[in-house]
């Protein structure tokens, strides 16, 4: 059976990644393929679920956020995501196990190795062949989602600097999964770039 | 700091663990310590929303159901089980890691190692000192608590025979941590055994 590609899409906020799925996903299409565009948290009722849980529930221990997520990436994977590769669509995904990585394994401070190892386990070992890693600084990321200047120069810069140096270490690590663009550029630029990437596959 | 002692009841279904729970914490009350009794998955809120998504929800595969309940434990664990311990009480909880190894780790044959290891990853290591386990032919457990007993003679009966065999081997693996308890003998007698397992504490 032929099954379709995956590729994921990461950076921090305001890297564009929304912008550059819509550009990617429309070229997709106009190539004749079928195009699947979901995100993480998933957007399956569980994944509805455990998004309100993380956000308006109790205090929740770094531990305890860490499985939430990689229960919903694990319903995410079996549901939505393999259903679509095994009937040869392509997905793209905003998110996937890297940014569990980069913000619960690193900035978090959880452990790089064990969270990785968890949500492997989640999806049983699926992987995205190509992960785009929209790389910004986060000021400049929090600037343009309007983020107030203030806030980001306290702990918070901090904890997003840590983030963006986890997702550039993991681009190292894999340099044939990971296509590594400068989000501060154009639009169209980028896209260019992207697509290229996508042609490679 | 002294931390209070942390004790599991383990067993299937119709093995009797309410009852003799009731019987060992009224004991340990009666010599003035503070007992917490708890159970999983949890009395917190989290639980109760974790619950509702496993028992009421979407078809889950059965890697998210383990992460489900091993988020369920993270929470249960830091919230509810770790405090006590902290301020000197004995902790007895209805069911504990033992539980997902014995379900989701052998029945459902997601496996004994990844399954321990995902959960003493949940709950940061912590780990019952005496672990009780009431042991009983599903056949008679069943009828306990009202099963039919041809349901029972088809997949189900199986099920609980895996469950059950698993529950002894780890028992056999750990006997420091395991006290096996035949529970098909009289209430008294049971709680009795209970209380010595308690006291060479």
């Amino acid at each position: 059976m032929v099954t379709g590609h995956f590729i994921s899409i990461e950076g921090g906020d305001g890297a564009g990644k929304t912008t550059q799925i819509t550009l990617l996903a429309d070229y997709i299409a106009s190539t004749g393929r079928e195009v699947v565009v979901t995100r993480e948290p998933g957007g399956t009722p569980l994944g509805q679920q455990i998004r309100q849980a993380l956000l308006h529930g109790e205090d929740l221990s770094a531990r305890t956020e860490a499985l939430l997520y990689s229960a919903d990436r694990a319903h995410h994977a079996a549901t939505v995501i393999r259903p679509a590769l095994d009937r040869g669509a392509t997905v793209i995904t905003d998110r996937f196990i890297d940014s569990s990585v980069a913000y619960q394994g690193a900035a978090r401070a959880l452990g790089v190795d064990e969270i990785r190892e968890l949500n492997n386990w989640a999806v049983n070992g699926l992987k995205p062949e190509l992960t785009i890693l929209l790389d910004l600084d986060p000021v400049i990321g929090a600037a343009r989602v309007g983020t107030e200047k203030d806030r980001l120069e306290s702990a918070g810069d901090a904890f997003h600097q840590r983030v963006r140096q986890t997702f550039l270490s993991m681009a190292d690590a894999e340099p044939e999964r990971f296509t590594v663009i400068d989000a501060s550029g154009q639009i169209a630029a980028i896209a260019a770039e992207i697509r290229a990437a996508y042609e490679r596959l």
